[in-house]
């Protein structure tokens, strides 16, 4: 068994949570779950048993609540959501200048007594898997382990990192355990994170979940490597209607996508190709089905000028939601292997900004094949 | 020294001429050519030696003419070219149902008379490497090696095959040589044609040289198959103005580039998906700059749908020119690493219908890697 | 009240005749209809009373039944269609070389008795308005009333010229009538047809609906025109996974769609554009919803060269079904005027080929205005 | 002869400079001029008299040199360009913030002395027509002419405010003349400004001159409109490689161009649409040649959700500077016709933000038609 607690319970929680289940009762196939079924653990293995939010009209609803107010695809929503109730987690500003109402833990009981009550929480409930999917936050990688101990204590940390921290502190002293960052927050990348959760003997997959246009874009990237085409420019927009996109308005929080997709071409490439590529706008009816444009002009042989196009409909959270599946039996299997700290293979493909700090930005598909052999499973093709 | 003899004196014939005297002169760069400067041979190494064509307005014609006509990138072109005279090849009404007025050698000398004397003249040129890029033609496998031999006889091949059959009894007499085939005959996929090769100690790389769209496509394919999305549709429309599209208008010359694109789909998603992938006009002003269009619908995770749309402007011909650069390197190092037949790595990644008959077609991604361990090169970006 | 047959009970009259009860019932609003509630008719003055086809899996069934099986929007569907069921009409090939079970009321009573009793069918449901949205299939223009009228005693007319013709029929001996043809089949454009509504007292509107990207490329070369653009070349796909992409798949019905849309580029620009436009394929999957792309080249000033690419993705048959709640208004309202024979200021705006043959192709902007002046209403932004 | 002085000698001045010299000999077609030869006025009666700039690089040299150094076109640049050298012109920190070495004419010589400098310079030349085409800044109306006087008096306006100031002054005291906004500051829109023309029996066009994707987009609106499809949203993106992209990188600049495009939605669809309009962002290497990424959703009938997606390579400059080309024609023609202040059907068809102020944004095919009667021609197609 693989038990997980959620931290933030939007739109990508709930595609997990909903889809999770519809996949034990053979409701839906398991399309975008990258390594299928052919990991151990299967999709049974998966229980949600807890899930975290500050918005005051989530805490304390069952996801199934939640699920009949926000999840639009068309069949029925199993009845096993039921159970979980929306807990009251960390907040620490992480949805300020959102048009949410909004109240932590901390706010009620002070830091200290937030963190250790969610902590024992985890343990009685006996969490393997933390999986951050809050909203994106403004956000700084500490660096030295001492001074990370330091700011928690000061509770001087971002909601992210507070919840990695305590992923660390519950691994060191109850139970091994993974914490999985698929938003931009730096903490694969925090060398002062890898440490503690070395120390801990536990397990930090990140950073920030590659779905949408960023993948992609890495491996057309490879593929004019292959071919030696030199790439002149690229451009890329992105403009949605969730919260992630409402969010990525406001400017402090922009920054950290940017941050995130700044390596790769340069990394892929061999060269810098200058680009703009960046989360653009929100446009509330798009909803989460944003739209993605991309132009790559590159040079052929002969120094001929071609123009490639991409225009993309691509539904935002399902897709975030269908990596996870992997990543929580991935984040089971590195600690059952006690392969503690990070592991690059399952970042490189999984992650925009795969961890550790200074790690290369590789294709997906060399990160794929790295992954194959690391988990040790030989593509079913061959 | 690696002597080329061109089969086919159009667009990809004078892309290829013009830019290897520019890569030699260092008037451009080398995009387009994928295994770059890596192999063992150089671009100087490289020489046209002879051109062959049935169009009478190109025959008797220097390259340097003809690019005076044709070519339309800015710059110099190179005054070596003036040496190379088009001469005149084999029609076996390669041109038929084309608005060229065309005459081969076999018209004037008879079939047998015409077959050895352009084989005399590579002789006294000492070609190693004959390059075929005359326009696409109708043909189907001979199959076997007894029948190969009888239709050469009885004077019913068509040009390509021809030339191929011809490569080798001058590799199996005179000097060993490789046929590179980028147009859809079926010569490296004709076990006749494999067995005639080994047989005469030559090499045969084909078949039809995969740019434009299908590559792209193979790779956008394995980038939805690693992460398991199932694909639902696939079309992909395009329209040109060069002579090849102006030859797939004709329904019998269409069909072989249907045939080339069909295992491709299933056989790198691992199951059939519809699909309408084709050739599918001529409009003259587009020239030699295609336009192809392009959506793949599939299922995400929880089964939602998402559309991705491809638009692109490319240069049809110097594409192809580019890969020849490689090929006839490749070739050479086939020959002389006496590895005799055709060459899977090398027609995988090349190749839109790589040989031998009943190979399997594997992303481009996967290609590249095999085809830089058969060569024995590193990435030299690892 | 306006009463409303129709012939050809597929997707598209499902979606008018379902659309329709839901406007009725208020259950949508009225997107997608030109001229919405400007008119005198109101929606409620519409009924379907009449439907007939020639596909034995629908003879027999109602309304209601059809639509459970092929209407796939979401919401109730009005109960008021279990009341239509669709009689057997005449067949004449119109299904032949398509996979549909077919059978026409002419072969069971011959074509005199079959074309008599529909008539009488008509008479006693007091038809107005017959309406042909039958699958498109292949046929000239007649040209003389004469030989319309001999073909006719012949039984050598196809199923959409026999309909128009039983329509001035019952027009001149029972009930001024008008047969709306949003089919290929020219009709609004054979002069035979024309004359003989005109001494029949009836009306005829037509050819060929203008949905789809044909009306929008039109106002795009308006565009282009009043900016003194030079268009260089254009090319458009179609595909999509409908009836009348599979009937457009057999070569001589695609060719109806060509002849509708050659004139129209030269007739907009004043000069001949090279151009491309023509359904392209068939593609299961995709259904209604076709994909659309097209490339728009043209020179600016100083003879500068812009590409416009276009990539649409449009629900082919409700776009034709809001049409219709137009034309059955329309054709009331002429015939109200007693303007017999056809209306050009209808036809231009709500038709690919606009009849009496001859007539000029406009832009639809330029039609709406001519359209409104004839309807007599104001633009009411204005 | 209508006598031009040209305020900018940005790309748009070189293209419009270069392109009327072509024009004249003939070297060229007139694409990209919307009333072609339709005018009273031939392309040989327009000269340009001066150019003004404050960018050192470009002040004192001629035209000529500045096309060597920036016009990309192929073809030879004409030679009479070697007459007009560069003045300096006003700065009043029209290029603050860009990296240009700017210095007005103003810091030499003191405000007044400058605009009285440049006014005498114009009297001589014999001056007809100012057009701006400086780099976007920001600035918002004045209001009432009261403030406006006092505002010059203090040195207290913006660069294009000054020069529109000054058209006004000279054409009160020595010849009826034409300021030509094609820039978004609001000059045709500044009541201040409007009624300072008519005092002085002058003329102003403006403001924005409509090229890109505004003017499509615009059209593209009115197509939905006129369908009664209901817009869900629009979102469009922007990004090319020229200075003025570079300037609307600042947000105070960009703001500028917000405020010209936000009712013309609303406008032209009658009601509000939510969209995302703007340009987006630089990217150095595109140049001249924007990229335009569109989407539009809408309602079909039935309540069915369409996509249409729009790319487009445009030359962004080019396009203005046709325009440019009937726009001091036609200015010619209102002093001519004594039409002072400004002419709403000149403005409607060229201009993103027609003055003057509260008018109402239509389609362009409207106005297309509002313009050919206010000039007085008729459409040479019907």
């Amino acid at each position: 068994m693989i038990r997980v607690a959620i931290v933030g319970q939007g739109l990508v929680a709930l595609h997990f949570e909903v889809g999770l289940e519809k996949l034990k009762h053979n409701l839906i196939s398991d399309y975008g779950v990258p390594l299928r079924n052919l990991l151990p653990y299967k999709y049974s293995d998966i229980e949600v048993v807890a899930a975290y939010d500050v918005d005051e009209s989530k805490v304390g609803k069952t996801i199934y609540e939640l699920a009949k107010r926000y999840y639009d695809a068309p069949g029925e929503i199993p009845g096993t959501l039921k159970d979980i109730v929306v807990r009251r987690g960390i907040h620490l500003n992480s949805l300020k200048g959102l048009p949410f109402k909004a109240r932590g833990r901390e706010e009620e009981e002070g830091y200290e007594n937030a963190v250790w009550s969610i902590i024992d929480e985890w343990k009685s409930l006996g969490v393997d898997i933390v999986v951050n999917v809050m909203t994106t936050e403004p956000v700084e990688p500490v660096g030295s382990l001492q001074e990370l101990h330091e700011r928690f204590k000061a509770g001087d940390l971002t909601a992210s990192q507070t919840y990695a921290y305590m992923t660390a502190l519950y691994s060191s002293k109850y139970k091994n355990a993974a914490f999985i960052n698929v938003i931009p927050s730096p903490i694969a990348n925090d060398p002062a994170y890898i440490e503690f959760f070395k120390e801990s003997r536990g397990v930090v997959f990140g950073d920030d979940g590659a779905t949408g246009a960023t993948p992609l874009t890495a491996d057309l990237l490879e593929h004019m490597y292959e071919r030696n085409r030199k790439v002149i420019d690229i451009a890329q927009f992105n403009i949605g209607g969730n919260t992630d996109f409402l969010s990525l308005n406001l400017p402090e929080r922009n920054i950290m996508k940017k941050i995130t997709k700044s390596a790769m071409v340069s990394d892929i490439l061999g060269y810098e190709a200058p680009n703009y590529i960046r989360p653009t706008g929100y446009l509330e009816p798009l909803g989460d089905k944003k739209f993605v444009a991309m132009i790559i002009e590159y040079y052929s042989f002969g120094e001929y000028k071609d123009e490639l196009y991409i225009v993309w409909r691509v539904n935002d959270s399902p897709a975030l939601a269908g990596l996870l599946v992997d990543l929580v039996r991935l984040g089971k299997i590195a600690l059952d292997r006690q392969q503690y700290g990070t592991v690059y293979e399952v970042n490189a493909f999984y992650m925009k900004k795969p961890g550790p700090h200074g790690s290369k930005i590789i294709s997906k598909y060399r990160a794929y094949q790295q992954l194959l052999q690391w988990v040790g499973i030989k593509d079913p093709r061959y």
